[in-house]
């Protein structure tokens, strides 16, 4: 893999080039009016030879650390931020003010302990850092004290292996596709593809509750997490490896979604896959956008758990280059490593035609490893499996054409999406109408639940230089305060971190922010990690 | 529905006669060895002008709360027990020093919190009391403090329906059957069937992380769970009704499986599914039961997802009445609303086949409600249902004519599966031979996941007169300590309360029940709610 790069999403060398950004600003030129923009010089961070500008460290890496430090600016800059839009913005700009003092790279969890020893000694912040994609401001130093970022990925490997019960003891560090290979050796693979999967660990994606591959049932990656292990400022919390327990409320829960702020996750015991051999997908188009979310409700009501119950609305179809002729689309996909899937994918079919759905490709069934690569990727849900994982190269490549691009998500029941979906529309248009002069916001379903979608929003609009973040601010509270008023969630998986904290004080009970600042006091009483995230103490 | 019995499982109405003791003596006898035993006379505690005798009470309930407080000897003597075995042999003996004070009926939120003001004024202890079926000394008081319990079965009412998401409103108090009753107006069912269906509420199974109907998926009331209401003693917690939410650790999760310790829990929106309208079963036999239990998991990790995937060992099956040839029997179950499920049950039938099952009945389609009830309940499916639901009914009889008897139950990895089953079953039959002279240990998988299953034991021995508690004592600490020391959980869905908590103390970290402690300090200060149930001050 090449050098992650300092600013923007992803590696250096598959930054789009700058005929792929005038393409861009082409098509956002059309999209949003006023003409094509003029692709302006990148930032030169990622040249080896370019001088950052860091702010003075508070601290420096103790000498019994020193061979897992780095103080250089640099790793100070690449772990300044994660990788939302305020985030490249400032990256773009150089700006690395929020810059840890010094990054550990532990190796074991030994090591973890000695720098969260070191900073309940120093009085010191610790902000434990995985593949830094936050996309919440969840991996961001802020405040007066010394910061150190504790980056995991160099405990990165699948450590031991259940072939019998299925599942293995992965080091938290492990990026996705590390992962996976690892575990390809043993014929198996987690199968969770957040969208910042080539460059996301397993321990982000559980202290921050990650959305995955599967639409439904394994939505979240809680669901695939068997025990783990975590390192809290008063010590290990190890959990024991179950299938399921009654026992008292189940510990792993009260870490999944903990966000850094009560302990550094080490390891996990997840519950892997054999890989997959059957699928079968199909693509549906509809006219009208309620009928494709009855369609949608319909097949996440029907007991069937397709693996893939992708709705996109008529833009999100174009942006992602799945339809262009104004439809919106469903993706259907079963997939599985035991069976045939035919009976599955025909009974969704017939729920989304009884909506008024028309197939627009397949039913594709595969029965080969061999041919489902070529067959079960080609066609639109191959079109979108291939935007899907470039979208985040498309926001930095934006940002660098001054395209304000950014993403919010939620969850919420069918009852309610109707007037959600409306309000958060006319909320997001209006601000970006009053900030931008105007802009698109566009709609699809990444899972859906029996009683509720999680609805997926995405807004481009065009920035004003300078005024970026103030800009951004505007639209971001619009949605949040549409989705807070509407009974939404503020993240259905894009976690809390600082971004959504405000909202996220309004949506959890009262009583159990007491609960969590009283957890919090017990296993980080000096309050090191993650300050400001989730919880205060 | 019948009056309850003071002392025995369920209603006094269904309690079996004479003659069907003399037909469980026989049996036992025969099982057993040592011929069979005469059925003595019953305690005519459930006669309404039988003495019982209660300890004196150390409080009254208020004048303010006098409109819903009981505090009579019947009353008193039915709330003092769960159902576990040293419950019965206590109320059959007539011994009800853990009797509250008084029970207070609550009709409101406003009640309850004026029962628990009332608690932490007088420094009582309180007992949040659903159907009374607990069988860990869940609802048991102890200490010396004032007692009151708080009987939440006036608070029983489906309080709202959206039919939409397919989601109800339901106030804690409501038991299975008045639950399902009321929503099968509006079409729907819970389909959460424990065993204590007909006499356990919502919020009883939702404090203990009830195991329900569905082998799979669905399988512990915490997955049907949307949203809660529990007042604690610092007040009301009220979550968002959400389908899935990525913000922080889950505020449900820490009241699923609080067993009464951090609030009462009032109302829940559960999820609920219209009633199934096609059923697909079969039963399927095997001579070895590694076999059984390789098909067991190859179905638990074929993705089919069924809703019943029962194996029974030959025991079981014989005391069930399923099988009575020496077989161990697979029930398999597939249930929709939506589909015709062929497919999915002609697939586990061959994965059965595949470790060399025998069909013995099946499959059987239905795909009309009216035929379904007939056809789908019948057959060694029909069997297992009439004598699973009677079983409670048989554990008091047996009781009664000096059996002993009791069950455990327990999940863990399926590679570790073989070694605690042989450890269990050699500790308690080494048990039973030691304190009662041998006795049978049988066991059926409960509920079944990718990584492992969930296997429950039933256990029978001689009870020695007056020795029975002495007994019992020695055998379940030789299961649970097999369990433990095989790695598996002390308990899937009977709960920890007071007579699993030494080795739920050993099975948690120690970290984890330092931050519980935390949040009881926080919700319960006073620490009046259910004291030496999961978590002390």
């Amino acid at each position: 893999m090449g050098e992650r790069s300092i600013w923007a999403w992803g590696t250096v060398d598959r930054f789009p080039d700058l005929r792929n950004r005038q393409q861009l600003a082409q098509l956002t030129g059309m999209l949003l009016g006023g003409g094509p923009a003029v692709p302006g010089p990148l930032p030169a961070h990622d040249d080896p030879g370019a001088t950052l500008v860091l702010p003075e460290a508070r601290s420096a890496p103790p000498a019994a650390l020193g061979a897992i430090s780095d103080a250089s600016p640099r790793a100070r800059a690449g772990h300044t931020y994660g990788k939302g839009y305020p985030d490249l913005i400032r990256g773009f700009a150089g700006d690395f003010a929020a810059a840890p003092d010094w990054i550990a790279y532990p190796t074991s969890e030994a090591e973890v302990a000695q720098v969260l020893d070191w900073a309940a000694t120093t009085g010191a912040a610790a902000v434990p850092f995985g593949g830094g994609t936050s996309v919440v401001g969840g991996v961001e130093h802020g405040g007066d004290r010394p910061r150190v970022t504790i980056d995991l990925t160099r405990m990165d490997r699948v450590l031991e292996v259940d072939p019998v019960s299925r599942a293995a003891r992965i080091a938290a560090g492990a990026l996705g596709p590390a992962l996976d290979e690892q575990l390809a050796v043993h014929g198996f693979t987690l199968r969770h593809f957040p969208q910042s999967y080539a460059h996301s660990t397993l321990g982000g994606w559980l202290a921050t509750r990650a959305g995955g591959h599967f639409a439904t049932v394994y939505t979240h990656i809680d669901d695939l997490c068997e025990a783990m292990r975590v390192i809290t400022p008063r010590g290990l919390i190890e959990t024991r490896r179950l299938p399921a327990s009654g026992a008292g409320p189940q510990p792993e829960r009260l870490f999944l979604g903990s966000e850094g702020t009560l302990g550094v996750i080490t390891e996990a015991w997840m519950r892997v896959h054999p890989r997959p051999r059957w699928r079968a997908t199909a693509s549906i188009k509809f006219t009208a956008w309620d009928d494709a979310v009855l369609a949608a409700r319909a097949i996440a009501q029907s007991g069937l758990f397709p693996t893939n119950c992708r709705l996109l609305d008529m833009k999100e179809a174009l942006l992602h280059r799945v339809s262009m002729d104004g439809t919106h689309v469903l993706l259907l996909g079963f997939e599985s490593a035991d069976h045939s899937l035919g009976p599955w994918l025909a009974r969704a079919i017939e729920l989304a035609k009884d909506h008024r759905g028309t197939v627009a490709t397949g039913p594709i069934e595969t029965d080969e490893q061999a041919a489902e690569v070529a067959a079960g990727r080609g066609g639109l849900a191959g079109s979108w499996r291939q935007a899907f994982f470039d979208a985040p190269y498309l926001q930095s490549a934006l940002v660098s054409i001054g395209v304000l691009a950014d993403t919010f998500e939620t969850a919420c029941t069918w009852d309610r999406f109707p007037a959600l979906h409306a309000a958060v529309t006319t909320a997001v248009e209006r601000a970006l109408q009053d900030e931008c002069g105007g802009g698109v916001v566009s709609c699809r379903f990444t899972h859906v639940y029996p009683d509720g979608p999680a609805p997926y929003y995405t807004f481009l609009g065009r920035a004003r230089p300078g005024a970026e973040l103030a800009q951004w601010r505007v639209i971001k509270a619009a949605a949040s305060e549409a989705l807070a008023a509407a009974g939404g969630t503020i993240t259905h998986h894009h976690a809390v971190g600082k971004v959504h904290r405000p909202w996220y004080d309004r949506e959890r009970p009262a009583l159990f922010a007491e609960a969590l600042r009283a957890v919090k006091r017990t296993l980080d009483p000096a309050g090191i990690l993650n300050p400001g995230v989730l919880v205060d103490l």
